[in-house]
């Protein structure tokens, strides 16, 4: 068996998969999404550790891009995320989507932290913090039109709508709603949470509205409104589905083969010998597991690209390990230490998603922390 | 709506999810399958950064309970362990499963790690590096007897039978081999694994044997041999499936409630719109999401407790959130800032990882980096 000894640094030698970042896509997709807002505002949300690609790296691209307000889930990200920003965009309005976690009020007014209150429990609660501390405090109202998840539920939103006195002491930097059903274009759904968030404005007192996320951007102007808040499509999923992506993609996913071996009596392959190989086969043993995010749902299921052709996961998916059948791949690119192509170019993670029962989404946020990351642009 | 303060540290006022991790509960395990071992060596797979529970934690904890080898998959990880362990058990011997790594030779003499040798050509290799160091090298061989995942393959394993000389200048550690069912005790492939594993002793010069996993160690004395390998049973997965289990917890994650609702009209929750409350029902939105490792796949299956209720999963879960049914719990209960069980006391990771359509062991290893953690013990 010969062994392709891999060139370049000792951390490359030691990593068991490399996942490329292209900060320059990420910082293209925004481009292309403020193209189609046509003059609304992009916000950019870089939760869940800018969805499993590095917020302290992919939250400055995005200031670069011309990002300005941000969305986080939790004030712990939102802490992170001031800290990464410092130089870049010192003055960005930073959300957090979770609302002001109670007994954390401190660090939401150190590092500059606005929520995002979603009853008017949170309402009252920034209110007799702004009373507390003598001055405006921003946040952003989020009033649900559907979702029944978070926001103001229509019972709270005529409360405030008849007492808009309620929100004396805040700056009321927007109003949102998030839509449930918008990477379906053809759902009703749309069109009735619209007519519901539309109504909300007009209940309210006037401030910066704000509705789409990914796939909302493409519904068209009537969902657009002041400010957009994208998501996933910034990191390369299609927020299309059915139709061409708009998207450039932004990860790129290699895992080293380990181990090759030519079968020629029928065997089974891997735990539980889910897969039995009838006649002779090559198998690739490579160094990737469910602990990497590479889902075990992918199981006899997930595909590979290696020497041009795309080759099937055979067996069980490991902990740390992940078998391909390299059968149609010739001899010389099926070796130890050849890298097989798992995620990005032909293989867009819409479609590794849907392999795995999942959506893209998942697939981004699961990407593991023993890759070894390479980001590109900046 | 009734608000509840948490009290103690703003850490905690910050966090979405609590993640309790006993130490000490794993140091029990340890010396739970040290007394089923009977003599035979017990080391410990900390592997997947401890299964998802930290590495630089687990690891002293388990040396702290005996424990002096280690197995890892990846070399980067044994660099990390062996830091971890300087104090605790600077002798420990540390084995990469993935093998000898091509170009990072330098990285395992320097941080004295041993490879396990999964090919002939990992012992060439191996084998060509001492010569070059002029000393033996320690490290483990590796034959498969089954998985055809990693390991020496039947011709392999005659060549260096017929030639244990290509075994010169190697300190053979230990001879090993991966059990590809040994959950299911009724399988007929453990027994077929045991014989071909024996065979291979046989064919070898002598060294200490290794064959059992945590599920391995529960097939009998036949399965022990000199040292064991036990995984995911330290971690409080059941080893023994369809039996009670003989391990003792160790993961309790708790999520923080976010917003209660009353829904009173037929609603739909969630993205998609997946599930629809056809009458009263009272919604909790949970600050944990699939980008937390709480899988995708526990949409509409996954269940909680809270005062004393077991509580379902409703709609899809998000990226950040989740939604549960509380309709059943005592209003005072059901209140933002409330903790719910997630896993954990009467939801033990095999039962969570069934609901999810996976195993324990995902579960465990997907546990995600923005929970809020605390070890007890040590």
């Amino acid at each position: 068996m010969t062994d392709q000894t891999p060139s370049g640094d000792p951390a490359t030698a030691r990593a068991g998969a490399m996942l490329t970042i292209d900060l320059d896509a990420i910082k293209a997709n925004y481009q292309r999404l403020v193209q189609e807002l046509k003059g609304t505002t992009c916000a950019a949300v870089v939760k869940a550790d800018g969805y499993g690609l590095g917020a302290a790296r992919v939250g400055p691209a995005l200031a670069a891009a011309g990002a300005r307000q941000f969305f986080v889930a939790l004030p712990d990200e939102a802490i992170a995320l001031r800290a990464a920003l410092a130089e870049a965009a010192p003055q960005a309005e930073i959300y957090v989507l979770g609302g002001p976690m109670r007994g954390a009020e401190a660090d939401y007014l150190a590092h500059d932290i606005r929520p995002v209150l979603n009853s008017l429990g949170d309402v009252e609660h920034w209110r007799a913090l702004a009373l507390r501390e003598s001055r405006s405090l921003p946040a952003m109202l989020h009033v649900d039109t559907g979702m029944n998840r978070l926001g103001l539920p229509p019972g709270e939103l005529e409360t405030l709508a008849d007492d808009p006195s309620r929100l004396d002491g805040l700056v009321s930097a927007g109003l949102m709603s998030h839509l449930a059903c918008s990477e379906d274009r053809a759902n009703p759904m749309n069109a009735e949470q619209l007519v519901l968030f539309r109504a909300a404005r007009a209940q309210l007192p006037k401030m910066p509205a704000s509705f789409a996320n990914s796939s909302g951007i493409f519904l068209g102007k009537d969902y657009h409104f002041d400010i957009a808040r994208p998501g996933v499509a910034l990191y390369g999923v299609n927020p299309t589905p059915g139709r061409p992506s708009p998207m450039t993609q932004v990860v790129h996913l290699k895992g080293k083969i380990l181990q090759v071996r030519d079968v020629d009596a029928p065997q089974h392959v891997g735990y539980g010998a889910t897969h039995r190989v009838s006649g002779a086969a090559r198998i690739a043993t490579v160094a990737v597991g469910y602990a990497d995010g590479y889902l075990r749902s992918l199981s006899n299921r997930g595909v590979g690209i290696i020497g041009g052709m795309r080759v099937p996961v055979v067996g069980r998916i490991s902990m740390d390990l992940v078998t391909f059948d390299l059968s149609t791949v010739a001899p010389e690119a099926a070796v130890p230490g050849a890298m097989i192509d798992l995620m990005g170019l032909d293989l867009d993670l819409d479609d590794v998603g849907e392999r795995a029962g999942t959506v893209g989404y998942e697939i981004l946020t699961a990407l593991g922390s023993r890759y070894h990351r390479v980001y590109l642009g900046d």
